[in-house]
């Protein structure tokens, strides 16, 4: 059977990534969305296995040992990982899976796994961020001020990814992400087999 | 100015080429159908410089010469090639350029342009192939074996290309090609700029 694709999806926070991840779930019934484990409490209203699978330190750190984690990273005193063996199960089922992970994240998996497809969103500028982190009117201008510090960083690491995509309008970077998904299951990487099944018996 | 995409498209006959790029060409204005040289005369309906620019076997050697042929290849006595001259006014200008050429043209244009896409159109197998073609009722059955038989040699080469999909459906093929146009676009060999861009006074 053929082997489902691995897709990372990194953006700043701000640039629609989860709008445009539920309505690429919502079109496509063959992918999944993978759920990262941390080290860090749940809020109120998240759910364990929906939002995150919340686990101790410990059993992090053990799982990291074992190699159980794809990747991981330190964020404000939490470790924040994809846990390996149900992203591998699903992949060899056939099913595609995304990661919703960070830049630093993102380069371990392809160091991993250099067949992962990585995407990343950009925002249409610095200053349309920060407009954007505004005016949800949740945050501190100081943790703002953090927010557009780390996307900076983010954006730079960008010229690592294999597609990048701008969301300026919705329908359109929802359109981008598909043709990403559709094109990269074309590429002769993933149809060696099908050259040789359309020669046979020939 | 962004430079324009150049694409390879391939496909042994039968296999829905033809139809396939009218339809891409009906829907995407900034596309270029590049028009080949030949040696050999006009068919009966050919229009010089519609279906090929018709040139004597002297003019196409001294283009050779000069370096004026992105690829050419011999068949069947008679010189087919991609003049460079258009094909580079176009990019420049920012126009996507698509090559209409067989296999062994888009090895050299692979060779000479790195960034090339190469697309490889397949039919659902060999034996459906020789259906189709057998089906038109214009050729005879050694002609019809001749043809299968390239057609196998082209198939192939589709390995060396960056994509490979199949005409099974018409409409999905349609939708694959475009994706495959659309993501192109998306990678980040095509888009630092833009990185930079999202990052001034940033």
């Amino acid at each position: 059977m053929k082997k489902g694709n691995l897709y990372v999806v990194s953006a700043p926070s701000g640039c629609g990534k989860g709008t445009i991840l539920a309505e690429i779930l919502k079109k496509n019934t063959n992918l999944f969305l993978s759920v990262s484990a941390t080290t860090r409490c749940p809020r109120e209203g998240e759910v364990d296995g929906v939002n995150y699978y919340y686990i101790s330190e410990e059993e992090f750190k053990s799982e990291i040992e074992s190699g159980g984690m794809l990747e991981y990273a330190q964020y404000c005193g939490n470790f924040y990982g994809t846990p390996k063996k149900k992203v591998l199960e699903k992949l060899n089922k056939g099913i595609d899976v995304i990661l919703e992970i960070e830049t630093i994240g993102a380069m371990q998996v392809k160091e991993a796994m250099k067949e992962a497809v990585l995407i990343f969103i950009l925002p249409p500028s610095v200053a349309e961020l920060r407009r954007r982190l505004n005016k949800r009117g949740t945050e501190e201008q100081e943790v703002i001020d953090i927010r557009v510090k780390e996307a900076v960083e983010e954006i730079k690491r960008a010229v690592n990814y294999d597609y990048v995509m701008m969301n300026d309008e919705l329908e359109n970077a929802i359109n981008d992400f598909e043709a990403i998904l559709k094109a990269s299951k074309l590429t002769i990487e993933n149809n060696k087999n099908m050259i040789g099944k359309v020669l046979e018996n020939a």
